[in-house]
């Protein structure tokens, strides 16, 4: 369940009448690391053990799915990730506390500016990945078609994974577009198929710093946004050779980073 | 500035250009208390002075300008503000250190999820707020004439104060939406207007719980955000005796809580 009804009253000018309609669900997720707290997000619930590998691996906790021993819903907002417990250990003790019970957003919880770029990976450059034109503007009907959550209650972001012909792979929707981000790589860790070096992220809303950081983390080299990105998220997307594409619509788009990748050349 | 250009290539079906195009400024802000570290945020820089004051409303730490000393830009992207050095320490001995290192957000840093509901204060009921319709309708094209980084960038957020007769009254804009939201109280902190029981406060965006809880900080009793509610925030509005109302455009609105504050009944 990502929306639920409640009662409101719909105003028009000619009328004005009490009617049922959808919200999207937001409640708060407390991650647990070997029972201990390490993040509390607000979430739509569904998927929540997607989400808490996503956020592990793109806090820079986790890379692959058999660190993990077992993952158990606690409560309906609770959830706890068990690792091997010298893993979790050391990569606990690798950071401040104050780090982890505090970064479901990426950002806010790091004690200096410096922090924001740390830990980022040094991908490989994914020269070779060659991506159409025509397949990138095919990809906000295909947005459309599996925003169902959004379609109903019109509050709630998507991340879309294809594959660098266009093929719909994966999604994830959730009121926080970072939790549906981490959600969508939480799907990839179970599924095994990180890091995402061949593969083309959408995404539903704008492009911030926090979004690229997370892409970086899972590797994903190709990334899109339905709006505008920010500076930073242009100057990190730089950085970290990925391909910064916004305001994709169905008949223009504009490249930010590393337009190579977009197959032609500019006139 | 709230805007920077840069150089993209615009693809359209029968032409690829490179281009000068306006991306909204995204930059870290370190919140200093009295030189201590309290929170990082990524906002557009500007106004940061008030974004910290607002910052500190928001979190229960301050509720009058009296109660601040001075206020320092420290470097570009650091602010420090001072408060009287008793009253900053009882502030912050009162609340986990991590909690301050981690909120900028509102909901991250958290150590449970009781927490969120914390420190919220106790309006008395405006009862007496009666906002016409006809107002609210034309709060919209309002925005749009004092959105001028949106215009320019396509990527920021905005949060406008009226009057309850729909008198413009100022205005924030900013990459973070929390952002914008502090930015606006904390001017009105610095103007000495607060609490804002009287006003009608505008989101260009969706209002979700955080927003809400922010509004709730600074005494105001009318939010409406152009985009959809989440749940939560419709939940929290009722619990805080807010008008909440969504998906406002210029011929029509919904009400999601105490619509007897909107003039007329339903059908």
């Amino acid at each position: 369940m990502t929306g639920k009804k409640i009662n409101i009253q719909k105003w028009k000018p000619d009328n004005r009448e009490t009617k049922e309609d959808w919200v999207a669900i937001e409640e708060p997720l407390q991650i647990l690391l070997n029972h201990q707290a390490v993040s509390i997000t607000m979430r739509t619930p569904g998927d929540d053990g997607a989400l808490a590998l996503g956020f592990l691996c793109t806090e820079g906790i986790i890379d692959h799915f058999n660190q993990i021993e077992k993952i158990t819903q606690v409560d309906e907002n609770t959830i706890n990730v068990v690792m091997e417990s010298a893993l979790a250990e050391k990569s606990l003790a690798g950071l401040q506390r104050n780090f982890y019970t505090t970064s479901s957003c990426g950002v806010c919880g790091k004690s200096s500016v410096d922090q924001l770029f740390q830990k980022l990976p040094h991908l490989s450059g994914q020269t070779d990945l060659k991506i159409k034109p025509q397949v990138l503007i095919t990809l906000q009907d295909k947005l459309w078609n599996v925003q169902t959550a959004f379609q109903t209650t019109g509050g709630i972001h998507a991340a879309v994974l294809f594959s660098e012909t266009g093929e719909y792979i994966y999604h994830s929707e959730d009121v926080g577009r970072h939790n549906a981000l981490d959600k969508l790589i939480g799907h990839c860790i179970m599924a095994e198929k990180t890091p995402l070096q061949k593969h083309i992220l959408l995404l539903s809303g704008r492009a911030s710093f926090e979004l690229i950081q997370k892409a970086a983390m899972a590797g994903i080299s190709f990334v899109c946004a339905v709006g505008a990105p920010s500076s930073l998220a242009v100057q990190l997307a730089e950085q970290m050779n990925i391909t910064l594409v916004g305001f994709l619509k169905k008949q223009s788009f504009n490249i930010y980073t590393y337009p190579e990748r977009v197959e032609g050349s500019a006139d």
